[in-house]
């Protein structure tokens, strides 16, 4: 098994010190791939000209898919993010023979990113069959998406029945240098709720004020 | 229009410099992304340990994609390179408001690799328009491939009656470093073969001896 994280220039950097601490601690092999979008631009999350929104937990909080419209996607997204992480992956799942890519994203909660679509992650796999070594031998190569349909809340159970410490994660979009999450962005907000709802006591490191 | 190159560790980094004259010369806008997927390893392309073999187009001269098996996918194959490729481009034409990716795919002079195959084109094309703005808009974002149909001597008389001056276009896998084509590795062999067939004179720079 092999974890990848991306250092694609995000402002909240401190989610890979994270990622290395908990692979550390879970003794898996992690791998971190440099991959240059900042470059390209359009993301308040790489873009440090753009400002990153508070969160607005409200805005749809049961808005369907197909209800949320361009003005809904927040200038956090990140153009084509999920497709280049899971093409990196797809690279490393070729190399080192992996029959599964598992990557977290969730459609319940959503935020208005298309990229997080169950829709999306299906036609994903299905190019990715055809991408490969594996679609010329028929061997198959599955995509994994075991919080697509947990909310926040059940996402903060099913890792507090999995052991997870999570004051050793993080979410937040602005951390500071020391991976104090803000509280306050659109992520954070998303968290917070998440540990509310499902009655947990919330063990995220905040900036103080 | 946005003209996108490559830089991903490749021994042949010549076509970087061939592509940037060529987009000058035709007033294209050039960005050379830097992407490193060097560091996956296992291809001979970006693996300085590994060697890249001669040419030999006798190997499958009329073979049809499905009669194509594991062994004949050569060490030349990047993993997921057009996939990887693909997506980046993907984010440069929602940055960008483009509605069409135009790539250089060919499946007849198919050489073994899984990821020029029109219906791996298709598939990504269909994943492609769900994972973008696009997506949630209805916007269509298209992928082009002009060449997918066409003989290496058939897209030789193309580029010729579009004005290309194939003595400064580049295919060779192990070019040094004045940019001057090895002339029997795979890519050269295959483009030698598309002049001959084509009854050009072939004006791509060899390496003396």
């Amino acid at each position: 098994m092999t974890a990848v994280s991306f250092d694609y220039g995000q402002r909240h950097n401190s989610e890979l010190v994270a990622a290395k601490r908990i692979a550390e601690t879970a003794s898996v092999n992690h791998r971190i791939i440099d991959i240059d979008i900042a470059q390209l631009g359009g993301s308040s999350l790489t873009d440090h000209s753009m400002i990153v929104p508070d969160g607005d937990t409200d805005k749809f909080p049961n808005k369907k898919r197909d209800e949320i419209d361009n003005d809904a996607i927040p200038n956090t997204y990140v153009p084509a993010r999920n497709t280049i992480f899971l093409s990196y992956a797809l690279a490393v799942a070729e190399v080192t023979d992996a029959n599964h890519i598992v990557i977290g994203v969730s459609s319940v909660d959503y935020s208005g990113y298309p990229d997080c679509r169950p829709e999306y992650i299906e036609a994903f796999e299905h190019m990715a069959n055809l991408a490969t070594k594996a679609g010329v031998t028929g061997h198959r190569l599955s995509i994994q998406t075991p919080l697509q349909k947990l909310s926040k809340a059940q996402t903060i159970e099913l890792g507090l029945s999995l052991g997870v410490d999570y004051g050793q994660t993080i979410s937040c979009y602005r951390a500071d240098v020391n991976g104090l999450a803000c509280g306050v962005c659109d992520s954070c907000a998303l968290r917070r709720q998440g540990f509310a709802q499902a009655g947990v006591t919330d063990p995220t490191h905040y900036q103080a004020g």
